[in-house]
């Protein structure tokens, strides 16, 4: 590892990208780097209002934009880019929702078409309160207001796919993207396999916090100052996203129906458990079985996510992942505030 | 509300049952009542060791068999049966879990079809420490063993479903049956709404505890003795299984492909919680989408189960779920202890 | 078999049935015999105009009556039950169709579950000329008439349900049940494993004519005088129905999501397409892939149904299916008109 | 239209591309010109024999290679491509298919992931006689032999999908693709929607045949000499693939699970049946569902196919689709020839 250096990122709005893939690189990273980066929420910032209906003041495809991508030196295809989420800050006092016709698990979409008129369009304004650690939900048609937990995440982030593709930052996949997963706060670090040169780090879309499975289609939706800690890992694949944080490991898997994403992830888990515990497959199937959990990420976007999680104090004398980077990261993160 | 009774039920092995609905009543309980009954495990009793293979050991489809059904006076279709679950002790001091051929969410099935000969099938047999509130997994191929806490819950409990059918007691449905969720543990109220007569009421399927998902298609099986108080809510129609502590509210889901299990659980919960608190359904949407969780019961029976769980502390003035039927049967079945 | 017969059978509406099993038998049969049985249609025939929606003049669960069952002398479990359909002829100069609330496959559903208002509920009346085999269209809104080609089809038939199970006839699977399949006309043998004692024969849900998936739900649904011959094949099990005419033979799956009633019925043709030709399994995989067809019967039911099919001209030098018995029946059918 | 030109284009090996989207122009085409176009199969023509294993031969993600992309002037986003296919001529005496591990639709594969191992990688190699119309399939484990018809059809067409994206050639969607469709034959117009300044149109993946849903997830894969004729319809979007022939109309719907699939094809046509014939929404459903046909294409590749088809025949007095542009094409293509 080189000497860590912070890199800080601010993009302007021509800078905002909209796919992983197809890029040039906005700043480049080494191994060790910490980065310190300002993100803008799904709707680009547009979305500030009641009146702020997001299909009339955002034109298609420019949703969702990402900041980045940010080329990691030495990062080549067959190795994992560690990314350790040390803090996600809201850069402003309040986050918005929304319905959107034919987004949402709600309600008929392009792709569960129907002949039904789309459910009305309609824009929540949350107040977030850093200080008290809340997000607080106000009714639109009655006088409810109620006070939620501040939990904020990121909710896309990944590399460039391989295979010469560009794929819309709406989708989540092997590479991440838009993985719409509540555990993608403070404290994880994420394990991304590396598809092209220099890996191609892109994120974006904060949320304040979001319920599993984002039912609606869309989180609790801010701009976010975000920094992460990366490292490479050489000569190590990873298929699909993997997270750590101090309690837990989790694989994710994106796919429709949702099934297959729950199958995915716990066929990576079961995997991941098998190495590093030294159990057989059988085994390690068994002990998935009954002591994982499955939380939902998304049942909304492009392809659907699940993650399978196994806390390591459920594990026998289970080995560091990835040779202890999580630990690493977490540290020299906390050394820098 | 009648003068409480408790009943004491312990079937002997031809009155098992292996379907819900076609059977007449074991026993008949009053709205208030409160029931002890034991519940074989699901493979009958029947699988003690390796060499106990159960496709081997048990005759199909005599599989997962429930003890009842119980008539319970006054329930008519139309009505909801509330049964608290007081305690659910684990009968023996071990536990079986198996693959199965062609059963599981990480195999070809008899549904999901493939040209691929089975996983191999194979028994673990789990040590129970009720005093230390822990279930002891070894490892069958290497010398590994952990110790995972002991959370028993009931697998199987439903009523007659409507309509004149009667289901395998492996189908988890509308009227209950084999939901496999975690939560229905003790110190939860289960609704159901009566599609006959009496009700009919059944359980079994012990787990001294399960992963989200049922992985390998098998809980940590275990007979019971299991302690219930019963409620008719009259005039009061249930569509789907809800559930409730003293935490939290949820609604249960069962289908394929899973999105559609995530679908009816929240659709219904975003009706209920529109019901308790007086939001206008989109508003209600938006909460749920943003305060919900989304856990996994099943992803291996032949509908999938996913429960839509929100907090109260998370809802703006709910009124008592059910006229606080809840509270009211947590405290008599308190009180009979 | 025995000296042939023939019965006939014109049930009473108090004799109609809703489950497939759980039901006394209406008439028993032999082996060789044959059944001239009329079937009302699936709203009971109580829709007979844009004035009557089925969810008014309907009680629920009263729709899709069968008439049966029917007891099969010889018919044990792990026999196979073939049922030659000689003739469907409509029994009335109408027939009716509709949309229904949350039933269909462009719509939501209880399962796909959306907050959005169901689809306007209609009936479309059309006219049947069997003298010119047409079924005429007549829009609602519009001037518009076309005629169709008249292409009569029995929607619903089956045997009971083996584990004591009794279910509704909305529903298909592998004891038969509501296929609603166009290949299930005149000159086609339906092959059913027997699971029950007798098998409980029982048919309904005539069509005049539907597209591939039933899309609104509803096909355009007739009354019908129906006459099959039917022969119990000792010791021959079947585990999904197959079906046989004098071109081609075919499996259904029966499941959801709809490509698990692809794989079904894949599975099951490659084994069958082993058997008969005494190809190993992937060179029958390979040449299924090629040859084979997929009609799809339904995709509205509680299972969706797809077919299977090769035909008898593409298969090197296949032996006859079950024995010959689809050509047997055939000719004694013929033999009766 | 201008005056048409018959451009020929016949790529060497290192112009063939992986992606549709993110890359240059092989060449430019005028609205009116015919095409004679050289494609690969999907193979990269590498698999000749039986030792030739696909996972061994091919260099992932070197799979499914496309000629083109074609440049067509005056295409912009919002108009609509039609593109006539005139003829398929297999360009070499044999074809292959196979086996591949983790793909298929009875295997397990990398999203319906299981423990299993995967089925034997196996290949079969094809004799195809233009002159008889067959193509010979060899058992490989026995001596069976059997002529199935030749039907060529072009596997894999289309456009750069808009959003700045790249898709992998294996993907069908929107912008066409990979839709393993049969119907993809001589004779077909196929209209797709306009993303991106030029179009962008690219070819390849020729089967001599293959049977519905492509079970094994490999065709009878072919070189082919192909000949198209396009022309641009100006103004007019389409948003989901459509195919006329002289006899039908079909929708393309690409998605997973399989049931999206046929919704999206189904929701097209109701609605281009409303365009072309005047009938409201709910009567056009209606039509559609007596009257129309769904064979699948795919059940194997990232999204799965499925068409919604209905005979011009069975509509009343459709107008002619995209002002008459199928028979105006079809009639020039023949004048050429």
């Amino acid at each position: 590892m080189t000497a860590m250096e912070k890199i800080t990122y601010r993009p302007v709005r021509d800078e905002l990208a909209y796919t992983f893939g197809g890029r040039m690189p906005v700043a480049h990273l080494c191994s060790g780097d910490v980065l310190e980066v300002f993100t803008e929420d799904c709707f680009g910032g547009l979305v500030r209002g009641p009146a702020d209906l997001p299909s009339q003041v955002c034109s298609m495809p420019y949703l969702n934009p990402v900041s980045g991508p940010f080329f990691v030196e030495d990062a080549e295809p067959g190795d994992t880019l560690a990314i350790h989420i040390a803090s996600i800050v809201p850069a402003r006092e309040w986050g918005v929702s929304s319905t959107f016709p034919h987004f949402g698990a709600l309600t008929s979409t392009s792709h569960t078409a129907t002949l039904q008129p789309p459910l009305e369009e309609r824009v929540w304004v949350y107040g977030i309160d850093r200080q008290a650690g809340t997000v607080r939900f106000h009714a639109t048609e009655t006088d409810h207001t109620v006070d939620l937990p501040l939990e904020a995440m990121i909710g896309t982030i990944g590399v460039a796919p391989g295979g010469m593709e560009a794929r819309s930052t709406i989708v989540p996949d092997t590479y991440g993207g838009n993985l719409d997963a509540p555990q993608l706060r403070a404290g994880t670090t994420l394990y991304l396999g590396v598809n092209v040169h220099g890996a191609m780090l892109a994120l974006g879309d904060g949320h304040a916090r979001q319920g599993e499975g984002e039912a609606c289609g869309v989180g609790v939706e801010i701009a976010t100052t975000t920094t992460l800690a990366v490292e490479v890992i050489k000569g190590v694949p990873t298929l699909w996203p993997r997270l750590e944080n101090d309690t837990a490991i989790m694989s994710i898997g994106c796919a429709r129906p949702l099934e297959d994403a729950y199958r995915i992830a716990h066929h990576d888990l079961v995997g991941w458990v098998g190495t590093l515990t030294g159990l057989e497959t059988l085994d390690a199937y068994q002990l998935v079985s009954q002591a994982g959990r499955a939380p939902i990420g998304n049942v909304c976007d492009p392809n659907y996510t699940i993650l399978a999680v196994v806390d390591k104090a459920l594990l026998p004398e289970p080995a560091a992942a990835y040779g202890g980077v999580h630990g690493r990261l977490r540290q020299s993160a906390a050394g820098l505030r």
